[in-house]
Order: C-alpha cells, then sequence, then structure tokens
C-alpha cells in the first residue's frame, strides 16, 4: 500500500495540474483581453510550485520508502519517481530561463509570421534551441541528443526508431500522394454551412460518441483543443467556419482526446498517473475518431441524411459518392494544420528531420528557410512562396517545444494498428458505425487504452493493444486501399 | 524601497487567490456537475498551498526587515503583517478542520433547507460554532470573542459599536417600516419581462455604468455574484425570471462589486492589497449603484424609455410614477435576499444579534428556531411559518461564516454616508444621473474609495471619504425622505 503522505503528494500534484488546466482554458475560452498580463503570472506561479514539489526532496523520500503492492502500485511510483528525476535534473533557473524564453518569444514570432520576416524570428529560436542543448546536458545515457526532447512527449521512444519508421512512412506516403496528384480531382462542397447548423450537429455527434451528461462541455475557441480538468469535467473546444465542414472533423479530433480523458480508471484519479499516458497514444485517440470513424463511408451512410437535413442545398444535388470524396479530398498544400489524412504526416516528417538536424548543429537556423522549401518540394512537389507559410508556421518553436512534432504521425500510426485491431475484435465494426453505434469502439478503447492512463508505457500499450510495436504498415495499407479505391487509381 | 524578494511572495500569494477567484467563477458558471468532486479537492489545495505561504516564517522575517517608503508601502507592510500573524496564530489542524467542516455542512444544510428539518443541521451548525470558538481562542485581547470573526470581514469594527448603530438603526426603521405598511401598497408590476429582453438592458445599464470593453465579462449563476481575477478581468453574474425584475437590480448590485475591484489602483496588483479593504465597504458599493442610483426617481427618467421599449404592454400603461412605486416597493417579508431596502437591515440585524448571542453561549443552537421566529415578529411583524423560510434560509451558518451578516448593512449605512459626500461634491448629480451620465459618481468613488484598495483601513477611508465615521443618520434620513415621499406619509 501507498502511504497516505505519498498520496497526499500525488494529490497535491493532481490538483495543481488541473488548476493550471482551468487556468489555460479559461484563457482560450472565456477570459477578456485585459486579464491576459495577470493570467500570464498566475499561470508562471503554479508552474513554480508545481515544478518545487515535484522536486521535492520529500517526495524522493516517500518513494525510497514506498512498499507498492500489484503492477498499478509499482507503476505509479516507476513513473512518479521518473517525474521526479527528471524535474530534480533540471535546475530551477534552467527551467525558468526556458519558460521566459518561450513565453518572450511569443510576440516576435507572431510578428514575424504577419510580416514574413525570418530574420526577426531568429535569435528568439536560437536562444529556445540553445536552452534545450543545455536542458538536454542535464540528463545521460542518452543515444540521441534529441532522444532527451523526444522523451517529454513520447516516453521510451528514440530518435533512431523514429527515423526508421518515418523513413518507412515516407517511402509509402510519397508515391501514393503523387498517384493522387496525377488523378482526377476530389469534389468540393461549396457552402455556405451556417455555423449555427455546424455547432448543432457538432454537438449531436459529439453526444452519440459517448461523454456522459454532465460531465463535458463545448466551447469555441480560436485554436480548438481539449483539456481535461477531471475525469468527469472534460472540456473540449471548436471552431467554425461557414466556407467548409473542417470544424466537424476538429470537433470529432477533440472529442477523441476529451473520451481518453474521460474513461481513466477513475481510482488513478489523484495519483497524476490519470491522464493520457503520451502525446503520440493521445494523437491516436483524436485521429482514430477523426479519420478512421469520421470520415468512413459507414460513418456517413448514418450522418449523411442528417447533414443534408442541416445544410439543405448546400449539398443538395451532391450524390453519397461525392460528399465522401470530398470529405476526403487529398492535396498537397503548404499548411499543416490544413492538411487531410495523406498528407499530414509528410509535414510532420519534415519538421522532424529538421528539428533533429538543428539540434545535432548541423543545421544552423540561418539555413532553416532554405531546407524547409527544399523539404517541401521533395515531399509534397509543392514551393513554399514565402516564410510565413513556411517555416514560420507553426506556434511550436517560438515555444521551444522540440519533440512535439513526431508525434502527431506517431499518433497516426498507432490509430491505424489499434483500428485494424479493433476490425479484428469486434466483428461487425462497419455495421455498427453504419447504425450510429459507437458503444463497442469506446469500449475497446477504454478497455485496451484509456482506462489504463500511464500505467501501462506507451510501447507496451501499443503491444498488448495490438499485438506489435510501431509498425507504419497498417496506415499505409489502409491509406492505399481507401484512396486508390476512392480516387480510381 | 520593498525587497525584491518579499514583492515576489506577495505576488505569489495575489496570483493563489486569483487561481481560487477563477476555480470559484468556473464552479458556478460553468463547470459540469460532473466536475463538483475533483474541485472541492482543487480548490482545498490551493486554500492550503496559501495558508502555508501567507504563514511561512521566511514572509515574516522580509516583513521584519523591511523599510518602506512612503504611506503606501508602509500600508502593504502593516496589512500584510496582519494577515501574516492572523494566519500564523490559527493552526494548519484547525484551519483544515474549518475547511472541512464547512464542506460537510453544504449538503445537510441544502438537505434540512429542502425538507424543513432544522435538526438534520443543528449537529453541523453546533460543530460550525465550536470551531468559531476554537478560532477565537487563537488570538488575545479582544473585548469580546464575536470581535475577533467580525474582524475578518470588517477589519477594525467591534461588536460593541455594531451594537450601538444597529440600535439606532433599528430605531429608525422598525417606525418607518411600520408606517409604510400601513399606507396603500405600491403597485406590482405583472411583467412577463422576457429574460432575453432583460440581458440586454443589463447589459446596456451595466456599460453606462463604466467598465472598460475586454476587461469584464457578465455570466448567469444560480446566485449572482462579482468576482475579481485582476482589475482588468472582473467576472459579473446574473440570473435573470421572467415574472419580475429583480434580476436587473441584481446586475447593478453586482457591477458596483466589480468597478470597485476594476478601479483599484493598479500599482497595488500584485501586493494582495489591490482589492476591496472590507465586506462593508464593497456592500456600500454594489448598494450605492443598486438603490441609491438604480433606484432613483431620476435614473428611471433616462431608463423608463429604454424599459417601455424593452417590456412593451407588461409596463405600457404604468405611469412613471407608479414605475417608481413599484421598483420601490416596500413589503416586510421573510426572504432576507428578497427584501427591499427599507426592510433589508432588519434581517440582518436579527441575524446578529444571534449570533452574537450563539457565540457567547446565552443563546443554545436548539433554541435558535424560536429566537428567530420571535425576532421576525419584533422586528418585521412577520410570522414565520417553518425554518426553511426562517433560521435555515441562508447558507452562511453552513460554511460557518459567523460575523459576516453584519456587513450587509454596514454596507448600506456607509453607501448613504458616501450619497450625501457625493450630493455634496458633485452639484449636479441629479441631473447626471437623469441624462445617463455615470462618469462623475465613478470618478469620485475611484478617488475616495476603489483606487486606496486595502492601504487605507475602512473606519479611515470612510473617514476621508464622507467627513464622519459609521454613521446610520445619512441613511435613515433618506430612506424617510424617499419613502415617505413615495408613499403619501
Amino acid at each position: 500500500m501507498l502511504s497516505p503522505e505519498l498520496e497526499a503528494r500525488l494529490g497535491e500534484l493532481t490538483d495543481l495540474g488541473a488548476a493550471g488546466a482551468l487556468l489555460g482554458w479559461d484563457q482560450q475560452t472565456m477570459m477578456p483581453p485585459g486579464g491576459a498580463e495577470a493570467r500570464g503570472n498566475v499561470m508562471a506561479t503554479l508552474t513554480t510550485i508545481a515544478h518545487e514539489r515535484q522536486s521535492a526532496p520529500e517526495l524522493g523520500a516517500l518513494l525510497d520508502a514506498a512498499q507498492p503492492d500489484g503492477d498499478v502500485e509499482a507503476a505509479i511510483v516507476r513513473v512518479v519517481r521518473r517525474d521526479h528525476d527528471k524535474a530534480r535534473r533540471v535546475p530551477a533557473e534552467l527551467a525558468a530561463e526556458m519558460e521566459l524564453a518561450s513565453s518572450r518569444a511569443q510576440e516576435p514570432w507572431a510578428h514575424a509570421r504577419a510580416t514574413d520576416d525570418f530574420a526577426h524570428f531568429k535569435p528568439f529560436l536560437e536562444q529556445n534551441l540553445e536552452l534545450r542543448r543545455r536542458y538536454v546536458d542535464c540528463f545521460e545515457g542518452a543515444e540521441h541528443p534529441y532522444d532527451t526532447l523526444l522523451d517529454n512527449f513520447e516516453p521510451g521512444l528514440t530518435t533512431a526508431r523514429v527515423r526508421e519508421v518515418f523513413e518507412q512512412l515516407r517511402e509509402g506516403l510519397v508515391p501514393l500522394v503523387a498517384a493522387i496528384a496525377a488523378a482526377k480531382p476530389a469534389p468540393v462542397l461549396r457552402g455556405p454551412f451556417p455555423i449555427a447548423a455546424q455547432q448543432e450537429l457538432a454537438l449531436e455527434m459529439a453526444r452519440a460518441f459517448g461523454f456522459g451528461d454532465g460531465s463535458w462541455r463545448m466551447d469555441l475557441a480560436v485554436h480548438p483543443f481539449a483539456q481535461s480538468l477531471s475525469p468527469q469535467d472534460i472540456r473540449v473546444t471548436a471552431r467554425y467556419k461557414d466556407e467548409d465542414l473542417q470544424g466537424l472533423f476538429a470537433v470529432m479530433h477533440e472529442v477523441g482526446h476529451g473520451l481518453y480523458e474521460h474513461q481513466v480508471d477513475p481510482a488513478l484519479g489523484r495519483t497524476t498517473l490519470g491522464t493520457g499516458v503520451s502525446l503520440g497514444i493521445h494523437e491516436s485517440q483524436s485521429r482514430l475518431w477523426e479519420n478512421l470513424v469520421g470520415r468512413s463511408e459507414p460513418f456517413w451512410r448514418h450522418w449523411g441524411p442528417r447533414l443534408r437535413a442541416a445544410f439543405g442545398e448546400a449539398v443538395g444535388d451532391v450524390t453519397d459518392r461525392d460528399l465522401l470524396r470530398a470529405i476526403n479530398a487529398v492535396e498537397p498544400g503548404l499548411i499543416r494544420v490544413d492538411a487531410d489524412e495523406v498528407t499530414y504526416s509528410l509535414h510532420v516528417i519534415l519538421r522532424f528531420e529538421l528539428e533533429v538536424s538543428m539540434i545535432e548543429g548541423a543545421l544552423a537556423v540561418d539555413d532553416l528557410p532554405a531546407a524547409w522549401n527544399a523539404g517541401m518540394k521533395e515531399l509534397l512537389g509543392v514551393d513554399v512562396p514565402d516564410d510565413a507559410r513556411g517555416c514560420l508556421q507553426d506556434i511550436h518553436w517560438a515555444f521551444g517545444e522540440l519533440g512535439y512534432f513526431p508525434t502527431y504521425a506517431i499518433g497516426n500510426i498507432a490509430a491505424a494498428q489499434m483500428w485494424t485491431a479493433l476490425q479484428r475484435d469486434v466483428g461487425t465494426l462497419d455495421e455498427q458505425i453504419a447504425a450510429g453505434e459507437y458503444g463497442a469502439i469506446r469500449d475497446w478503447l477504454r478497455e485496451h487504452v484509456h482506462r489504463h492512463g500511464r500505467t501501462v508505457e506507451p510501447a507496451q500499450l501499443l503491444e498488448r493493444a495490438t499485438g506489435g510495436g510501431l509498425d507504419p504498415a497498417p496506415l499505409l495499407a489502409q491509406l492505399n486501399a481507401k484512396y486508390r479505391a476512392l480516387y480510381g487509381i
């Protein structure tokens, strides 16, 4: 049994995390703009207190003395010990410097992107890189300096393994994208799609996917996200434009993230392990609902009539097949967040390669724009007209979040692996989706993924759920089957 | 100059307070019901951390070493020292026990009120009283045990002084209420008043009273309140019923609270002194806007046409004079929160007297219902049919908040004193209100009340603003003049 003192400390860390989560959610959904300055202070203070408690020697001593019973308690001690060791290795001054540099880079990044002025952002990116190198130096024994960064988002995964997996993914995707580009383009839904009707439809879908009443809410945010304050208090956010239906898919995506947090075993609630195990596994949940459920033929067999009722003539003379093709249109483009299911991972692979080169020192920040543009041409066949739509498009590097990007593609890969397992374990998957029934999917995900929280390491979780390690083959097979049929290639 | 170390600690305490404020606001406006259990934990953890930091010996040492320059810095050291000393005197175990007992009494209180079963609530009230007596014992030198409780809400005020003031107030109010009760009743506005139109009107009024754009928001809550996350992030809440206009006045009330926090000197922002100085002074601000501005004849000269436009025939054949009489209807009733401007303070006086008797031990909890009912008969001439509408009606005693109630009447008294001073200092007050102009009122309040935050003690603030100490004479004079005219007595 874990001691009450240890449990109290884990409860406190959980509570500090939840308070921080609420501050973040409110900032992006409710806060009047005048509150921004004070909010920055409040969030920094809570982060500092949490870091202080996370790295407290008293916590270390309680972990040393712990006598865990069974697998779950053993996992708690193991994971909390790792969090504690990580927090202790990074001097408070460096942690504060990293936080300050992140916060200071936001405005220059936004300005640089708005004015297409990479030089303006350059010194901030250089400082973030320098701080990440110092961060990496706090740890020993990593095979590659990037491993240390990656481990913060995808525990246990190595740069070498990502390289292999991404190489295989790239080799499969590039020819598929080229073949689609040469085929007859998919039709485009012209809209308009009134936002109120989208909102209503999105709520229906979110409810159907399976949040319990009184345990979630949905609000608007400029950049949609999902946030868990507790498994019974999930905040999903959405954004709609009346010219397309992307907002609906963004809701399915965020509901996927939210359901993961909603279905964690309540017994893990105040242990700091009652949350998603890694960003890649988290992303697998959002992509599974968005792409494998939400962009599938049986899904639209069920929701198509509802869509036609909601938007009338905007989809009036579109056939079911053209609707499905439009929803699954593939087109190599400049912007990652607008990318379709097929090209998305290529955007991610480019960022991974550039990050690794920058951390290794092989790529100077000065040379980043040229490397970016060359990579886009090679991977997606597109010409980048300016840095605003090139290497300045994402906020991650302004935050100094190196090691984050790969998890987006890992999510796509893992989702496809889980889908294959789901198809194996649930015989009538398509029929259920066509009937608007998601209970079997939800239950499978709860059992194999969600309920474990952080108690099972990502690689082990994937192995147990799907019978194999991270493997891009199912994703490539699914994409080839689906898109070769849709595009007649 | 204050040391950076001291400033950092005050900033941290401010931030913890703001995080707690957001958790409270969200709980009452946004949180799905499923979030309640986790929210209780998060709030308790932040309270514990704040108490720990507030009572930290390091803070005491920094205060000892402080060499304040000027009045404001001296006030900071004085007030923070007082907060620190109070926090240190109360053992952490007692503070935790008080918090736990408060939280545990909520549900039984709600159940007792719903089922009119005082016996069900009794043991919880007894425990709260016992804990308050132990709390009082942590402090020395108070003339009366209730002084210690009162001081948490109204620093510097004594039980003896409240007794004198309330005696004078009671002697003035009881005959006025009796005279009104004997007069021809005021007309009643029958409604309905559609809630959407009320909401729109309330927003217009709130904007006219003077929040800066982007520095506040208004949401719905079951029990309206105002919360400041920072002077530039004020959260006002409202509740409307379509059968009456009370929701509009509740908004004016909460906007009054909000404007106080909005107009505190920004330089006090992260000192823990950048907030209202006492509950009585806070309530004076809400009551001033609700009653002295919002229920005045010139106010409705301006807003009457807008009201008629909004609600059409519900106020169509009501004369301006009858509208004003209806808005100012006086009727002795059972429920404090529904009470009018004249009878309200009598409800408060009763609670004060009962609290003092219970703390003294003169009144046993067993005898509370009978004492309540006798007091209501004596003060307001009403018969209390059950405890649900009697001594169980307010949540304060379930929270163990003894010493809080008197501040409601002190607010009424102070508001009247400030109004007299405002009339003296701003020659054309009525004309400005009739023109829908509130700038002069806002500026006067900023200068004399708001900007000082907690740097000037309540008694001194009132003295400087109005030229006198707490004095019920202006309130009695104003109420007599207004209501004798309205009721023709």
